[in-house]
């Protein structure tokens, strides 16, 4: 088992990633000091690991709900019902909550203990790579607005991460893919030693080799780590690890939620960020190269779709909530390794970008 | 004017209390650095001040939310419409929010602006007694749940409050002596001397005589904000300010939301708590009796509704977030001018309490 530290002063916290960590009570009762205890999850990961996480539960009071899977589910709606859920078992704000699956849980209980008589103390325990490697390190939490990806929700740090590698094994393909699109972004945007790992060990990742997975998920937590303790609430730095995200997300609300996988559209993003930058000189044909190859051999997207015209692409991404006064501000990358603060960039420029890939998914 | 200070570190911000202060324009714009700015008034409110604030904000792109008046609109469906509001109009992450009206529209803005895009910034401007001693100051935001009240909520700190004591010249009675509530309550838990001040000038605050109130409103919010101070997220002292408030809730919620005015249902729950320091031997009979006496000249009721009974109320009283995993706690009054943390209570004493008072409404 491996031990990092999210460092954040008061608010600092350990993330544990190794095999069989969720099934660890030690850890667990470490990090509760809550008599009551909440498990959220849904219906795909509840017959796998539930069962496990409540047998470390022992002697709590405890309740769980069981939401349908899916982006769709990442809504005030599904807040309500957890509210719900908490109310009718009179749970105190003195409860805890334990988020147990992948992005769309961990934000989803995040927001809703984060709000949950002006919060309680969560634990994740993120089951999918997209969630080990990104959502789960960060506090960054929220659900859905029919209008745009995130707009509610709150930062909120959680009290601990249980990442178990074991998970992965059971993980749908497009779900892994999905996750590895964050990964490589790491080495994209400050990592440049890490993106040549990956394009040497990539086949072993996606033979979901132990020890690959738990060198990859180390090593993305490590950079998430370092950029969320300098720049928690995205004044600054943090700002890059949206590498993508702002066409990604565009590509999410546009096609309505659960029709990509977010590490799908980020993907597809990275490789228009990518486009954009060689259009300002920065990238060189290779490097685009280069990225869009590695996406494509971790079995991602790297086109958008095709019934995503120009306007439409921009006027989804101008509710993007990475603009700042209404400008549209995009993370670029000056090469492999090293991405730039949110900039403005020529709308001439963007739309080139966008009307290369328009009609081609 | 006068200017207090929250200290609250780099949360910290003034509080300016006056006559017209809600037209200062200056006042405004130094606390404003966002061009977007979104007032959140209500339709009792608007017709009376939201031109003169309108007028403050020139040069601003701003938008307006007029929800209609009263407790049932703190709900999470007036939060969405808050939300689709600044979504539609393309509102960024640096937009602003200001609450104008009372404490239903301060606590549901800063929920609100704590929501949005994971925080914006926001900025109370009170028009009722209520909220201009209480619920403006101290950052706690929330809306109510059918199953309880303030359970869906933050704490989130705004960057100044503007108490306009002219405002208060339009105040209904009823609402009035609501805010006179929370103003006694300060005296009861920490400022005896203000208590014995109170009892000497009530009817000048009654006649809403303008020096009475600067001072009332004043030292209401000096205490508030020393005890803010010293507790921000409420885990020791800041409890006493819920003197009367588990009571007081419990008719809230068991009457549904608006029947009983929040300060009417406080006075009554203070009348409780303070029976319930008689019987254990704190209060004297003269003390209680003094208590009564002062909310009852206020034009505050000090009797429960006939309909709640002793097991109702019980259990509305079990939900309440004060508790603290499961057990019940009350803040009780060791004396006029000093109150207890919550303390977990015998529950044949509070039921004697409550019996006092069954059917007597």
């Amino acid at each position: 088992m491996k031990t990092l530290t999210v460092s954040l002063g008061e608010r600092s916290y350990p993330i544990y990633i190794g095999s069989r960590v969720l099934e660890s009570g030690e850890l667990l009762s470490r990090h509760l000091s809550s008599s009551q205890v909440m498990v959220v999850t849904n219906e795909t990961v509840a017959p796998l690991y539930l069962d496990r996480v409540r047998q470390s539960l022992d002697g709590k009071q405890t309740a769980e709900v069981v939401l349908p899977d899916g982006e769709s589910y990442k809504s005030i709606e599904s807040a309500m019902v957890i509210f719900d859920e908490l109310l009718v078992r009179k749970f105190s704000r003195d409860a805890s909550l334990i988020a147990l699956g992948g992005g769309v849980i961990g934000d989803l209980v995040g927001f809703a203990a984060a709000c949950y008589q002006r919060g309680v103390p969560f634990i994740q325990i993120p089951t999918t790579l997209l969630a080990q490697v990104d959502s789960s390190v960060g506090g960054k939490t929220a659900v859905n607005h029919p209008r745009g990806k995130n707009m509610i929700g709150a930062f909120y740090q959680p009290q601990c991460v249980l990442a178990d590698t074991s998970t992965l094994d059971t993980l749908a393909d497009r779900e892994f893919s999905a996750g590895l699109a964050e990964v490589i972004k790491y080495g994209l945007i400050r990592d440049f030693e890490f993106f040549v790992w990956l394009e040497a060990n990539l086949e072993m990742l996606l033979g979901r080799d132990a020890d690959a997975l738990t060198y990859a998920i180390e090593r993305s937590c490590i950079n998430k780590a370092e950029v969320v303790a300098e720049d928690e609430r995205e004044s600054g730095v943090r700002a890059t690890l949206n590498l993508g995200h702002t066409f990604g997300h565009a590509i999410e609300t546009g096609m309505g939620y659960g029709s990509y996988l977010h590490g799908e559209a980020v993907a597809i993003g990275i490789c228009q960020a990518a486009d954009l930058s060689r259009r300002l000189g920065w990238l060189d044909t290779d490097s685009v190269e280069r990225i869009i190859s590695l996406l494509r051999r971790a079995r991602l997207p790297v086109m958008p779709p095709a019934d995503l015209d120009v306007d439409r692409y921009l006027d989804l991404m101008a509710v993007d909530k990475k603009n700042v006064a209404g400008k549209l501000r995009l993370i670029l990358l000056e090469k492999i390794g090293r991405a730039t603060l949110p900039m403005a960039v020529d709308l001439e420029l963007l739309r080139a970008t966008l009307s290369e890939y328009d009609g081609r998914g």
